[in-house]
């Protein structure tokens, strides 16, 4: 019999991980990121520019730290707050997303991400792009309170304003590293 | 009796993958894919190309990642935005799928994919390509959360820049690997 | 007592397979289809041909492979997207599927079929044919994902360019092989 | 206390088949069905025949092949999708319903059947026809799933072609192999 | 503490069969009906008779073949599907039923049954008829896919032609054979 | 603490009855009624006499045969189809019932029973006596399924026929087999 | 902790009573009731006079035969019908009980009853007056499915025909045998 | 981890009590009670008056029968029937309870009670009268179902129509025996 | 894992008290209050005084007697039954809440209370003095149900009228006995 | 696997205290507080000052009497009974909680609060300020149960008027006390 | 089977702490915070500064103080209280989290945020800004609750008038104590 079901488990199978672990997870997740994982865009208003690690390069430090099989993502929630259609067929709309992070240790996190639509030329653009820009803000949100290399530092000012005037060295493309087909 | 249901299970039944398993994984996982595994195409607004793996690739490369029975996929939700008809009887539709991607390990990811039927001839033509879109896009989204080789490097644009450069082989076609029925 | 349910099992009962009998179905999953398995048919806009397998060759590829105990299929969702009915009559439907199949080992996927019935005689004779269409289609897409082997190669457009142009030998047809009842 | 249930059953109780019982029925699963099987009605719209087996027929086999308690049928859902009368007081209905197959091993398979009451008397009339004809075509769409010998074979068409032209001898009716009243 | 309910079960309590049993079973239900057991009605337009097999007789023979302790009904749903009353008052109504038969041993069929009240003198006396027949139509239909014994054998046409021109004997009536008060 | 509920028990604790005494029953169950059992009374619309048995004579029955407790019963759903008030203010009204009958052995029936008050001089009146009748009547049809000494052989025309003519003696009237207080 | 709770049990408790106690039960339950038992008012609609018994009386021998703790009741559902006023402001209603009576030996019976306040000086009159008189009558029903001791007798004619001409003494009244407060 | 739930408590934790108990509470349950636990109010409409047991009394009755800890009670449903509010401003409400009574060795009783605010200043003061009149009354109900101690005897006219006839001593008021304060 | 939940414990964790504790407490839950507990308040419509005990005398007794950790609190159900603004913007509102006492020795009583907010300057201010007299209201009327101590003997007429005329000496403040903060 | 879950955890994990523990809780709960705990703010409508203690400083008390980790707190709901704005838009708000306190040794107390936002120059500034009071003021009447420390000793007037006359010294601040960043 | 689920987890899995652990967490959280915690900004309506801790000092402070697996957090809800938009487009909105901080020693503490978008350029804009204001507020105030070390102390005016006076040392930027990427 296939008895599965996606609604109820009997036990939850935490892997609890051992204390040199937790220990060495602890001091990992305390460091600072590197300028190569910090980006900069326009603050809002002409304001301060403002600091962000993109999400590809935060999921990577997540499979790093914690083990590609150490942490899962769950979307709890995913709300399209307004789809508003101006005269001209343009639309906007507004998503938001509550991601929770699961370590395979036991603990969690959640929160919440919005994404945005605006101006865009069809209902389908705004929305395809609003809903992934969600989950992606969610979860970048629920990873940094595990610390400050998931992206906790880039909430301190004072670091921020000295990591992105480091400079970044270019990272040499090695095709013998690429995943190929046997064939090849 | 045959008790089975399709809403509660009492045990999840999760197979613990070895150390040397999981250590090989978090390897392959890491690295980047070949130029055979990435296709390009025009971006919105006459940007830049957008670099993506197809779908049937991604799926091909879990099972060998992962094997057959390593990971299952659940469509935890399958939302029709909007259905739109204009005046010529064209329609518009905007699908929204989320799929989770669970490991025989236990860990999982979901993630959210969309899909559009534009100005299509029928409703039905409209919903039929804007249903399986979505599916596929949510599933490459959450195997992509595993790692590079799942699709996760394809953010990275100083790799795309680069993979896409790179020469793709022709694969040779060979009638003798085919599943043939026994009579044949 | 006799206290089934529909709705709740304490134990799923899974058969986990053999490590060689994993390994087997690995090797055959991942071999593409030989011709008598695929079928062509007019693309959509009078683009090219698209290559596909019939349902019910794909089933039997599942008994053959799987066993017959091997797998199972849920029908998790069946919608009614529209039912139009024109001046003249004619009922045009949509109606989409979401199937999940289940490995007696433990794993699953879900995915998604949609079927037409269009410009039909009656509302009946529409949503016959759009539901039957949208399951077997659901299912198809579902059973794919296991590998090249239940259909997967099938969006390899180099391969398929290639299986069509074999030939298919007649399968001759042996009265003695049938099912007969014990009297004859 | 007869503390039963028509909700939640602690344990499924599947009786697991031995490997030689699943072998047998691995094979005997395979094969097509006898002339006897197999009956024809015209096509859609004046096309081809369709061929097919009669609900009696596969409830026989299913009870052979797998003994009388070794499957079970749930009706899983049953919906009527309209309930037209024209003015002339005729009725037409269309039902749909979704049929689950288990095996006492513990596998199953669901699937969608129709029936229509067309251009009957009374709305009576339209929707008991429907409603049986719904569930028996469920039934047996489910059943197909498990292999040719419950009714997959009749999709091929260059089997039903062969088949259909075969003899099929009179069944000799024998008053001494019926079940009697012990007074008789 | 009676801590009944009707809604959970721990567990179901089943008693399995022993080999010799089911075997038994197996030959026992697979035999067709005698003609005592057989009626026939105006089939419907002025069509040819249909056979049937009254709801008592095939709940005396369930009693018989299963033991009175061996078989369970349950009514799954019971759905007045329409009350129509005419410009005289009468009334008309249409009732489904679905019930499920539970074998002690464990398996189960669920099978849908109609019941009309048409042109009744009152609402009341067309529900009434409609109902009760709807549930044992629904019996008789779920009974019947266990095998011939309990009816299946009545859709075989040329199974039934032969039946029913067979000569059905008197059964005596004998007083001493009845259940009498102990005062009597 | 005192932890009782109406939802949920944990076990349903059935008390398995012995071989003889399920033989014992199964005999006693298949015996047809004395007359003192049988009542008749006019058929509808003036059609011959209909037999049946009062509800205190079955319910005793029921408590002799499977003994005080070893039944239960219980209303699985009452509902009230409609309330009609004519314009002299009399009611008619119509309840349906279905009831399930629990053997402490494990198994059940349910069925469904109807009460009419038609032409009642208060709304208040026909209720109360339609849904007492839909009750017993329902309970009534449960407990016929388990055999012909609980009502089911009162379907048999041919004994019905022949037992309302015998003869029923006068029960004598015994005081001293009365329950009465102790100071008495 | 004080994790008590309304809704779930885990387990049922039942005190299993022996065979004596049972065997003892059996034949009081069967005893009709003595005259002191039985009351009588009008029939409806100038009919015969109708026997019954109070509810205090029956509740009394419940208490006596199964023991304080040996039964258990439960208002499974309690209805208002409808609350008429009419134009001199008094005020009729109908209530509807369903009440379940558990042994503490584990069975059940639920059962039905009404109560009525019929031109009452107020709503809340005939409220009260109703809600109770329902849930009395619903438990006097219940109670009686157990055996004549509990009002099953009362439904037999010939029976009660005779007990109401005896003569019932009268109770002596001791005032030594009065629950006093201590200090008296 | 402190989960306690209002909800769900996997056990009751039901104190049987010992045979001697239980044999000594039958007793007690069964006398009737003295003139200091009865009062008489005025009959409805004038007639006879009624005798009934104040709250707080058979609350302290229970407590001492049953020991402060032998008996808990939970209000099932609490309904506001209406609030009615005349040209005055005077309100009128009607309120119902069903309360259920648990004994600490498992058996239970619900019953049903009214609470009236006729006529009151305010709907305030009439809900506020209402409601605990309504829980006080289903509370009364319930316990009286456990004997003659706990109220049912003053269902039995020709008891109350004694006892209402002895003199009732007066109760020696004795600062004593009063809780006082630690430091009086 | 952090899986705490506030719907569902599995085990409730009752503390059983020794026989001793039990004793106890049913001799010091039996006495009556002194004068020192006891307020009084002008009754309703100019009729005699109301003696009550304060709020946060009696939840200080409960803790006292059972222990600051042998009862519990929950607020079962809180409704605003109206809310009146009358013509000078005045508002009067009425609250109800049902409170369940839980001791740690696992029974429990459950009660209803009321509280007003009449003729206050705001909304505001009448929901907040409302909700909590409704609060507190209903939780001595829960906890007085365990015996005279906490507040049942308050309804016992021929002892307040003696109590209230009792002195009550007056309380010496003493500041040795504060809780002080460690660095005074 | 990380099958945690928000709803249901199997057992409640309580830590019960040993007895010399909650013998000195019993004493330390009892006890009243020093002046340094006790603020007092003008009565409403001109009345006679309120005192009442902080909701940081009850909160410390809790961390300081039942350890960080000896307590919980569950918003069981919040509610947002009215939102007003007036011609000139300034806004006002009434928010109700209920919260939960919980204590690790198992036993819980819940109460309700308000909180007002009262011609606040915004909604939102009203929403925030009043569902944030409201929270706190649910918190520390819930916590005030558990005893005087925790401020039950506030409603006893004779006590308060005593302790707002006791002068509070100055608590000295020593920075070397401060938690302080490692690098300082 | 990878049968995990969102909803229900049968264990907990607490990690309880050592009792030096919790000794030395209750010391540390009764620590106020150094200034270079305290951040200052204008009170509303021009009153008195208000000092607090920004919500990545807090969060790396738990993560400090309870180590990063031994806190973990829920969005128990999240709620938008308003969308307002003027007449020159502007968006004001108001949204209400509520947070749950759960120890992985098993307490937990809920609290309540709000977060403001008044007056932004867009609605969309209004809601990214509050919902993260939301929650972060929510999650700041339940994690005060545990202690000064985590803000409880920013609620004692004594203090913060004093240690807002201190100075914070800047502290120096080391670029190598930064996470890098390996090839760096």
């Amino acid at each position: 019999g296939h008895g599965m079901s996606s609604q109820v488990s009997g036990m939850g199978g935490f892997t609890k991980w051992s204390e040199e672990r937790v220990a060495a997870l602890q001091v990992r997740l305390a460091r600072k990121l590197g300028p190569e994982y910090v980006t900069q865009r326009p603050g809002p208003s002409g304001g301060p520019k403002l600091s962000y690690i993109e999400g590809w390069k935060v999921i990577n430090l997540a499979n790093e730290v914690f083990g590609f099989n150490g942490w899962s993502s769950t979307i709890s929630s995913l709300t399209t707050d307004f789809i508003d259609v101006n005269k001209e067929g343009r639309a906007s709309v507004n998503v938001t997303a509550i991601v929770r992070i699961t370590l395979a240790d036991g603990c969690w996190h959640e929160d919440v991400g919005c994404g945005q639509g605006e101006n865009q030329r069809s209902k389908a653009a705004a929305l395809d792009k609003a809903k992934k820009e969600a989950v992606t803000d969610a979860t970048k949100r629920a990873l940094k309170t595990f610390g400050n290399v998931l992206g906790l530092c880039l909430y301190d000012k004072s670091y921020t304003s000295e990591v992105v005037r480091m400079k970044v060295p270019q990272v040499k493309f090695n095709p013998r590293d690429l995943e190929r087909r046997p064939e090849f």
